[in-house]
């Protein structure tokens, strides 16, 4: 199958380009029943539109959803749920002068040397601005979480070398960077305003966490639910590195320190949570915890040398609108990601096991 | 589906347990004619046998694959190739005491969680001897691959706080870490035998790399080769975090320090590979390079704090026999697992656009 | 996976019902460099639209076809092909009565009993008019056999106890039945306008053949070319049975009189064809020849018993405006559906291979 | 994904040719803790192996079936069921001289053209032998769906011309045609024989039935539970036609006749149950019936035209040991077939709804 559908029983598929008539998704295996509105869907599409501080771009877009199909009533009815967005402040105008440039560390030469050919304006179906449908696909995902007790939130927890040192999880979205250390948010907006007004971009690490996730999901060997995980993370344009509960720390640690006891119940539980959530690749009830590395992003307003359609050196100045950090709108797609693999392997354990649940009790 | 099926065209289904009669693998969608016997399959195989090194475990199997189907007079014939390890050397008794307990850091509670029940014999599918079948599996997809000249190769680069300073890949197989840095396999291996000697473990970091990866794979926006890779690396056991490029390191860094300008080719080229080889999830021909974070063995000689299957307190020391440091034989299965990707992404390229390489020429 | 999507390389998902704001379609894996245009889509969309003739239910849609994405320049990306047919002509209000109502023969119970609700408006996603994006993803599929040479055409062979003797096919457009018989034809309007009058509809059988397909596609053991056929067109509602070449027939055969010698190629050729294109489930390069039972409307203007919500004894007679019989308007849905199937396989048959065609000659 | 596998939540995927070392299945998704041992399964093994009676092959095989994985202590894990057929009546030297030609009917050619070689042995993939590891999966789909209260049972229905005209069920597995009607058997047998002594064969005609079937499966619109059941058994070899309910009988029947009210329940039935078991695609509790067409054996004893490997005109007579008339043995393979596609639509049914039975309630 092509990479455009995501999940095997809450399965979606997205469609769109940044500068075509719109994007959408397409919502196949949904529970039948679940509340749905058009309002539950724009508040997530609200937290990922651009033009909301000034860390983000200033492309306008009011990324207003239709509901198309498959809720009848207030309630999903069980068959697809199609989603449209349209395409409003496309200046594809912007993107002229890049018909026979690759730019450098984007998708524009990836997607040439595949298809042959590509939709030059704005990145075209590799625009971060596809991720529209995964936000919207994600907020009916997490309508049907939250039936079953589970919570996906996400935080900008690095920017470039200033990281969150408190956690303080309820302040996040009272700040731009959604950084759940309202400190920290406040010297990663200075070095972010900073990188705009030089023309450059820096990087940063997002972290999401989902509580209340039931034990029992995830499907090893190959679906384990951290690898589900790290896949559609790893997915989101601009995400480098995924690591889940102590990551990359693990590879310098020894076993007695890693060594995390279960602690009596009900239910049984590590002391640490080392893990992030998951044993064996199956959730274990506990918080699910994974971090991305996101990249600076590629279209700074600097020249950049790079080679034409041609394959002759030339250089580009990227116009056209960009995030100077990618994090704070990364989180809501990154929330949308997990809860997409969290819905999708709560129906696949009720598959085989009948439950959403744990099926041995401890 | 179930987790234990991996690709979408060449499509490889696992099964087996670490104290059943025996493991396998059934191939579906290999392209005929590819030149095939069983001591091509061998040959990995060996390189994953436990008992090889002071490093290893002592537990002693002979791995000897059988072809059951899908290969005639020297050939794959299109249909499934099934595979079958048998068991040999399986204690079963020495885990006797287990059945009742749950091993902290172990997928036992998962398992037990997901399935109300499990095979406590060594960990029964959630072994780590599941992966001899992704290992036999994945000598196909390197003959695949081998016809388009790819070709893979992993390396242990950490082992706790010790990192490979040098890379020279042809030396790795020479030593028991498989370590492009002899000076470093050489330390790395001191320490494995003192924590041995403590009854500890201590965890690393493993580096797999492709070359000759042919332009134009990947799918997308959510099966991106990076994304596939993340997913395929992360579900092997004992696999904390992924990265690919610069990885976590370009949370740090800005943009006009990242950017990677072309060189004009053919083929193009980016000056610096910062990706990792792909470029909006897609190869665009440059080396594939992905690490992952290993974390320290959970079963180590000591006593450890846990509980038992009524939820109470109790210790356990675990019996049985590991290998203080997962990285030397995760190294011939995470090249399994890039194997299977890239070969199912070959296929899934031909499949879409008719060519097995670039389609846009530059 | 839910049942909305159709196909694994060149996949489909379609959305929708009879009574909402539209229905839809997004095909996934579309070959790049494919020229695609509204027009394309919408001739085979008009040819399904209803209101045509007085053969046909008189509800009146224009089914103007919306490309959303996908297509860049005249055209495929390669990327999702997005398509949107909005409702015009929905009297919902027709369908009130039947809020508390299981029309009989329909797929009401069906659904109610599956999901425990349902859009009772003319049937919602289980109304007929879920074809139209069928129809429109198949003219996709169309176009991309067309660059292989392959051809789909279908013919309603059988109305009531009429059935066509002759095999006129350029003549068959020509006729409201789409008849290849035009003698035929005359016979068979005369009875479903005598069943309409009547209050009553009729039953029939459709033909659908390709010319020109590729040899080699299908893929034993579970997707051969004919299975894949039998389930693409028995999921049309309406269907009760579908054959291949000689069909049923068979059953009251001997080896000796069924026996088809292969005639000296190339190519190849079965003297009479009596498979139906296919051999083990491969095409073989014949024409692919099947057949298909389509049942009476069961929407008929008479009272008939059934029950309502609360499962007592009521009678219902069906307002709505209905098709008398149901075999020209699914002609062109099942050229769609043997389109989408066709188009899938030679894209596995591809992906396998690396060959759209034979890779054995002879 | 190759056409090895078959279903989306109970998979099966299988391999093995006639004459290489075996033929087996690996069964992923099976809920844990399902009572299974190697007899439930052999029982089934048993009904269709060879050299039962006069009326099938002489081909001797016992068929013998392992368990690799997947139950522990007498029930089902939830990890994946290997299943393992040796062979052993392999005499490949009566197929020597098929080298080069291309037997009249057979499979031979499609393979060739689809792969560019074939294991000629046999058929090699593309006998009937493989579908021992469809009975062996089928069996465990059994023991599943008897969880659930569903039994499924086949019955040969026509020999030639002659047509069971009693149905009593439990008289069927006493005679060798599996025949429902005593009096009828006799005739087919007398009949098969007949042909058997000519050097001929024989077509028919086989019913599946399916009782206890909870309501609310199968997946609209394109997987519907008609539809998956058309594709399944269609997809065994010699089958040429599937029909539900009434099915091409209703070609000719008019709305009135075919009229099928509802009768109130609890539970709500329609009086004749001329569907077959579904409405809308959706089982509704009722039987499901369907029935099948088999062509008569290719192989028979009597020179055919045919041509060789280089596409010239020669004659073949086949030796090797075939079934005069494929029914009785194809009685086992249909109910397997129907056993996985209930199975697969159970756990289906039951991740997106939670319920393995009706949702509403009437």
């Amino acid at each position: 199958m092509a990479g455009n559908t995501f999940g095997s029983i809450f399965s979606v598929t997205t469609f769109g380009e940044s500068h075509g008539p719109g994007l959408g998704a397409v919502i196949d295996g949904c529970p039948p029943g679940v509340p749905l509105d058009r309002a539950l869907i724009q508040r997530d599409l609200d937290r990922r539109r651009p033009g909301q501080s000034a860390a983000t771009t200033s492309r306008s877009e009011a990324d207003q959803v239709e509901i198309l199909s498959g809720v009848f009533e207030g309630l999903t009815t069980g068959t697809p749920i199609g989603l449209l967005i349209r395409n409003e402040d496309h200046r594809s105008g912007a993107y002229d002068h890049l018909r026979e440039i690759f730019r450098p560390g984007h998708a524009d030469l990836g997607f040439f040397l595949k298809f042959g050919l590509r939709d030059h304006r704005g990145g075209g179906r590799s625009s971060g601005r596809e991720t529209v449908a995964r936000v919207a696909a994600g907020a009916v995902a997490r309508a049907v979480l939250a039936g079953f007790g589970a919570t996906v939130r996400g935080f900008t927890v690095q920017v470039g070398g200033i990281r969150a040192e408190k956690f303080l999880p309820d302040t996040a979205e009272g700040n731009p960077l959604r950084c759940p250390d309202p400190d920290a948010a406040e010297a990663m907006l200075a070095l972010i305003l900073e990188c705009k007004e030089e023309g450059d971009s820096v990087g940063g690490m997002v972290e999401v966490r989902a509580e209340g996730v039931p034990a029992g999901m995830g499907e090893p060997v190959f679906d384990k639910l951290d690898a589900a995980i790290a896949g559609a993370l790893m997915g989101i344009g601009g995400v480098k590195g995924v690591e889940l509960g102590v990551g990359f720390a693990a590879a310098a640690m020894r076993g007695s320190r890693y060594s995390d006891p279960f602690e009596p119940g009900p239910p049984v539980r590590s002391r640490h949570n080392r893990a992030g959530g998951t044993l064996g690749g199956i959730s274990t009830g506990e918080s699910v915890v994974a971090r991305i590395a996101v990249k600076p992003t590629s279209s700074i307003a600097r020249e950049q040398e790079t080679v034409n359609l041609k394959g002759e050196r030339t250089t580009v100045k990227i116009g056209g609108r960009h995030d100077p950090c990618l994090c704070p709108r990364i989180v809501p797609v990154a929330e949308a990601m997990l809860c997409l693999v969290l819905c999708d392997h709560l129906l696949r354990q009720r598959a085989q096991t009948g439950s959403a649940g744990p099926l041995g009790k401890v």
